[in-house]
């Protein structure tokens, strides 16, 4: 992807339901705010400190990972859902 | 458990009434806000303080910890429930 | 106890009624949020600076102090009740 | 007094309409959150900065202090009436 | 005046409208948040930074200044409004 | 203008129609929020930091800037109309 | 363009439908906050950390970036629409 999120931001592709079989980790439907999972496709260079210094992001391309359902900004590239979140809002990589 | 919680988040695996009788502790069903029981599965590698450097988690792996109630994001992997949460919403080793 | 609250937590034996006539200290119905009298039966490590050090707790076990109504999260272990809360949620030590 | 407030918290004597008389200040019945006037009886040992330091408070035991109306907890010890609330709190020494 | 406000707080004199006709200033009845004029009294000691030491203060004792106008708490002494407010709710200096 | 605005403020003269054609900035009706324009009269010694020392500001007298419609106090002197707002309601200068 | 953002604001041209048409991404209407595409044709100094020091920003004049719905304020000059916002309310680089 030739996207380059902002700071500490990244882009997600969003994974459907049969991406999610292989995982096996199954969200209930009663939980307040389910967390969704998707596929990291882009990392921003990372949070500026108030010193000016660069915090390296934890996620990389590639990463599996797991966000809490209203995270980021939705936009679509041909027909593929992507989310552009801030790194803190990844609860953790799958 | 190979889920990596990011930052200063830990993962949580909720524990049953059955679990809960060994402990002794009785959370009143008045309380506004009732604490839950867990046990740590998953412990990140901690937050970030703004010069960039990691603050060392309090909890470990296998630790049995109490929680505010509505704390973390609910996930259920095998038809075990987790939480993903921030250590700070942990009130208490037991 | 056994318990270790996290961080600049404590934990507080809420005292009853008979408890407090020792004391002498009477706080008035009127008041819009009554302060509440306790004994810290665990005390945390302390709050963690953005440098990453601890700040020592100011109270220590066997304080008996003073805090606000609806301070801390309440658990009961052996039909005691305790309220596990901030230490800045104290308000004086008795 | 023996009772130690914590960290940048003091304890303070509401001062009656009698006692009041002798200052000389009006606190007009039109103002929207009327200041009241006090005494300062314990003083905590001050804030603690980021970097774990103590910062001195400003005033000490036996000053005469104006406060908004709704400042700090109210207690009553032995028919008195006192007020647990932040240095901060306090606006002027009289 | 004898009262020390505390910290980064003043105390200034409330501008009646006889001695406003001398500035020329017009604060017009549209505006949402009329400013007031005042004559500054007194002076705190200064805002503490994180690292304890005091910011010295802008205003001084006998500056005219203009100031939003809910800022402060209002009090009388001997017939006379003051309101004591915080350095930071001082608009400008005349 | 003998007016000295505290700390990082600035006291614009706000732009009357007339004056706004030279620019050729058109502000649309239908924008939620629509900035205005105005000339810098007076400009603050700046924001202090943490450490005490004093930021300078970006603009200085006279020059043409755009801010958003709410910034800041108004005030009226002689008929003209001035805003006293913090330097960054300012955004941008023309 | 001679307008020049103050502090860590950028302004940028928003890009209409038929700009839009080459990059191929689609924002669904269906997303609640529908991030928009524009042309970054100014760029200001960078935020100043609490040091006084600036941080160079991340865009630079001619990116193509993606934002946020209701980010910035809106200008219009000769019939072109331009959105004055802070660099981080930009999402990515396209």
């Amino acid at each position: 992807m030739k996207m380059v999120p902002l700071g500490d931001r990244v882009i997600v592709r969003l994974l459907e339901q049969e991406d999610k079989k292989k995982g096996g980790i199954i969200i209930p439907d009663t939980a307040k705010e389910r967390p969704q999972e998707g596929e990291v496709v882009a990392v921003g260079k990372g949070r500026r400190t108030n010193s000016g210094d660069r915090i390296e992001p934890e996620v990389k391309t590639g990463d599996r990972v797991l966000f809490a359902k209203y995270a980021g900004n939705e936009i679509e590239i041909e027909s593929t859902k992507y989310l552009v979140m801030k790194e803190d809002e990844i609860l953790a990589i799958l």
